[in-house]
């Protein structure tokens, strides 16, 4: 995709402004209008904190009428392709546009006791969760009162729009949007890092495990590339399965038969989308360590 | 089970003791007849030895038509009847008298090869075996050749064998016939054994995951009875679970929302059925440490 | 040491009673004479809270003649010869009635401030302590208003008593006197205990240290008897020196030249001198773990 | 200094050539004035391995010769000042030149015997090592048969003229002459690197420990340097020790008094001068891991 550059918006016409970044609040041109009068921004980040002021500072009615112009999650809105173009595709990277029944009918019975409660739909940015902690956090959100709620809904529009805005405007100061998930192998037998150890990463859902990638360390221990990167790291539970059998097989170590230990599995939860979570795992034929690391 | 006495067996009259003891090996009284001339024993061990020596040194006509004597495993005598009482108990222990079609076919097939190249049936300890190990060993043991797989058939008979004198027979110096697995829980961040932690244990199958216990760890951080004693550990893969995230919020450490380790599964193998395992966690909330004790 | 039954002093006359136990508070007899009126005491636990109780509830006076009576630690009292044959013992099991003229003086400086702030010794169980803890806790405590420390006095008076009382009567109900310092060695690269382990358990002072014990482990990984056992763990910081590089060579494993790990130093501190300290060494080539275990 | 390009060095006249690197080797410019010959060279790697051909292959007397002309450690040589000026700083900078009477004696023991048994010095690369590193493979290599020794002794040359080039040649592919010792803190307690850890770095002599460097961990758990980097590593016992008992006071964390780690020692030994070493610290207030990390 093509991005703007700061400067180009820094020196726009107001109307070209809003023409430009205008939809990145869903259907709410009018922040972009009230923040162009803050500019020049001197960061991509400065833009976006402009922005987020205005939708904050707005008279209650306004932020009402705001937040009612966002779709339901997994909604009716969907079915009958109202979304905006943005929404389409974030809804659609976590598949909530093709749950199964059981799934469908949750969300259903949620989206009633919320629009019951709130008068606005349940909004989240769903680029930095995983079925699993959305669910989660629409039961406990459901218990907000409706002031706190329309706080968390509009925190919720700051990361939506922080993605949306990294993925348009470029400059400097850019908005951290994205976090890193990366592994580390070391044979403390041969206190070296194990190169060829398969692996792979999948997110465990309530449901249903899903591999997000399987991959094989280098010689230096790593995987050549982080196993998730570049994107936001959705809110949820793990697990990473390290072959630690095959590996010390073939590295000569006879061990017993069955090996005591083959199949590694780390379970782990990430609970920051832009953090790095780095999960190594230190191992022998008998004995291993994991932990958070840096 | 009223057991007889060592000092009893050495003094019987020989038919009297073929009586008492001549159906430790399927089919095979001839076995106790000429073990009973090697009397008295010192111990039970000697005992055993001497029966298995009997075995051993018979003519190879002898050992075949006792191979022969033995059930097929998930077999046709079986579903007719025609075992020993002890056999189906045995296989009955491993749902082998109730296999899914797709089980019994693979049984079937191995049965069938098996009969082909060898003229006796597989014969195997169950009560030393998952499912899944006993299908890793039947088609490796398919590969010996025939004087290799009498040797490794009388084997297994000795672990049988040994099995069932112990349950039928006291006496000094009894054979170790069973094996040992536990765990203790050690809580890092405070230096202390973790009380409290909710634990279960899991067979591993290739096609399903059985729960074998679950539990809570005591003050010492320990189970108040081993997680699995008094019969021998059936070789195959298990798994251990340990629900940390709710010991550590109940303690008081309040981390990450989700917490980083929630469910700490611990997935190991047992190669020795009458050895002793003892697999620990050492665990904070952001890291732990397992290994095979003592 | 010949020790009383607490049946024969439940029922002993009065004089007798006192007689043989009123020793057990320095220079105090008075103490066992008012906590005879309790009896029949049902364990030797409940006989020393009634003499602690007796002390406790004694008038301001009568406490502090009580607290002055106490020798001073490497005092002048000890070098003209005029403590009891108790406190001769206790202070000389740590040195402190043969300390270097630096020690001496710093003891002698630390006496004179306190006298002229409290007007009794200072009081501290010396069998519960090195000498750093002491000189930490002289320092300390010298900061204390008079009345806290005519509690920590009493406080540490019923330590020094309740050893007193244990090594001289016997009956149900002992009080828990005594320590434990144990360690564990698993060789992780061959997933056993490893035996034959040269170790040595050192008092790290601030000016020396000092060997307590050398031993090496067993075929269970352990050592024979605990390395500290039957006697209170001083208050202090040690050092156990684990001889892996011998083990891993004399074990087939050849690693570099020098290897990586050698001498594998553990430091620590034991604050609790009647606890179990459990402390263990996980150990490949290239890695270790230790910790408080249980 | 001032380096000479390769390039230069590639289309110098051949007795420019040998002027410029002629001193590479001990008092043998002959060497550099051989590899002249295969000009150009590619790398200066290429360079050093052209010089290394042409000794090794000299004939036997003249590979005596050379070998005599290099200087004993710690010898007569050094105290008449008779030593090339590269082969003063080597030695000083292990204090070879100022070592105690018995160290003195121990070397010249070890010299006469050297002298007795193989007629030319005992040479090292001293750069890689500490002083008790030599000592142990001056009595090795002392058994060596003649052959061995010549053998050995280019290869410590090797080792020599690799630095020497280094420093005075610049250009393409470079031979790694240096190695890296870094560590890092992980707080385990908290899942985070733990900054602001004062550290210190010892080398662990036979008889004496020398400090190293010092230093505190940086908000990344790191040191702002490598604790050694640039040079190469010198062989031998080194350790690294950790204030941990202050930082997790200081972080909030109330453990025991004294607290059970306070400051934590890891010993370990450098084997591979050039190469890295990475020796972290997981760490909570009762339990740490290090390993040989990569």
């Amino acid at each position: 995709m093509t991005t703007i550059g700061l400067d180009t918006l820094n020196t726009a016409m107001p109307e070209s402004f809003v023409e430009a970044i205008g939809d990145i609040f869903e259907n709410a041109p009018w922040i972009a209008a009230r923040a162009s009068a803050g500019r020049p921004f001197a960061s991509v980040t400065a833009l976006h904190a402009a922005m987020m002021e205005a939708a904050r500072m707005a008279p209650l009615e306004t932020q009402l009428t705001f937040l009612r112009g966002h779709p339901e999650l997994a909604g009716a809105m969907a079915r009958v392709g109202a979304m905006t173009a943005d929404s389409i595709a974030e809804q659609g990277s976590l598949g909530l546009d093709r749950l199964s029944g059981a799934e469908f009918e949750r969300f259903e019975t949620l989206n009633t006791a919320w629009r019951a409660r709130f008068g606005f739909p349940f909004i989240i940015c769903v680029r930095r969760h995983t079925r699993d902690s959305i669910l989660a956090r629409f039961a406990h959100r459901l218990e907000n009162d409706v002031e706190s709620e329309i706080s968390a809904a509009l925190d919720e529009i700051g990361f939506i729009s922080r993605l949306r805005l990294a993925a348009k405007v470029s400059g400097p100061g850019m908005p951290v949007t994205t976090g890193r998930l990366s592994t580390h192998v070391l044979d403390t037998v041969h206190g070296r890092p194990a190169a060829g150890v398969a692996l792979s990463l999948h997110e465990i859902g309530a449901s249903e495990t899903a591999r997000i990638v399987s991959t094989v360390t280098n010689q230096d221990g790593r995987t050549d590339a982080p196993l998730i990167a570049g994107v936001p790291l959705r809110i949820g539970t793990y697990e990473l399965r390290f072959h630690v059998g095959e590996y010390f097989a073939a590295n000569g170590l006879d061990t017993a038969v069955p090996p005591f230990l083959d199949l590694v599995p780390i379970r782990f939860s990430i609970a920051e989308p832009e953090g790095h979570y780095h999960v190594p795992l230190l191992v022998s034929p008998w004995t291993y360590t994991t932990y958070r690391g840096s």
